[in-house]
């Protein structure tokens, strides 16, 4: 279980990395605390923080049940892929947000997929 | 744990289906990203998605920990009713926020149930 | 491990409460849903109430992985300085969004000791 411990590790401290550009840009751009609008980088690095909120909540689980069903390299391996995506749709969508969508792909498949495993694997448990 | 893991499983599935939803909104009343505002019927679909987020918070620990110390069965029923109450909660909200009430009750409840037997059982395994 | 569980649980409801009062400002301050923004102070415990579910991403593997890592004990501890690290958060943010500082700290680096510390445990682990 260790390769995918690391990966959710990871996985938490990109989350914090993207909140921490947040508050960056909070600073930068004088969006003071408790307004989240009212300059678009801002919000762009706002947004990219929510939606990784977001997918964090299927990939915790979803790398937990797939490991436990299946293979817990596969599911680090599916995880790696997840923080590759993730990268590289915060990079884009602080640019150009219409851009997001292949980050967007390569971060949410490999949860698809872990989530299909583990409740193929699960469903599987109960005959 | 079969029981318990699908209906985990099912919880986020609902959630991914919500944000599928939000994604539409955007898309059908032009509201486009980083902006989460700007017209009502996106922002009722916007604020089920975040609240189920906020729910998934207690609901997963929860499913967990009253598996673990009590039943993953009548853990697993308690998030059926939960599934239930989600579904309630995002029909009546996106038709009118007012009447999201009852959907609401009938999610949060079996996640306080989860919650307080899990407490419940870790203070009873000190002893 | 029944130490860490009853962290856990403590702070989903404590995240619990802070949505609460979110519900509570809602009313008071007459912002009718879907609407999160309109008065000051309601836009305090809104974000006091965001921020708590970002951290429960952190705080909730980190707990899991430190104490499976290496003390259940030590991570509960952590876990309760979050714990109080919060309450002075979420009191200091509503009476003044600037004096968050110290409250977000004392409920942050207990996180990121839980995670690096979990890190370190995984990646020994492997060796």
């Amino acid at each position: 279980m260790a390769y995918v411990d690391i990966v959710t590790i990871l996985a938490v401290f990109q989350f914090i990395v993207f909140a921490m550009k947040v508050g960056r840009a909070r600073a930068q751009y004088g969006i003071k605390a408790p307004a989240t609008t009212g300059n678009e980088i801002f919000e762009r690095h706002f947004r990219v923080q929510q939606n990784t909120a977001e997918l964090l909540l299927g990939l915790l689980p979803g790398l937990y049940l797939f490991s436990r069903y299946w293979s817990p390299v596969i599911a680090a391996a599916l995880g790696l892929v997840y923080l590759i995506g993730r990268e590289v749709y915060a990079a884009t969508y602080v640019k150009d947000p219409a851009k997001r969508s292949i980050g967007f792909a390569l971060s949410f498949l490999p949860i698809i997929i872990l989530l299909l495993g583990g409740l193929l694997g699960a469903v599987r448990a109960l005959f």
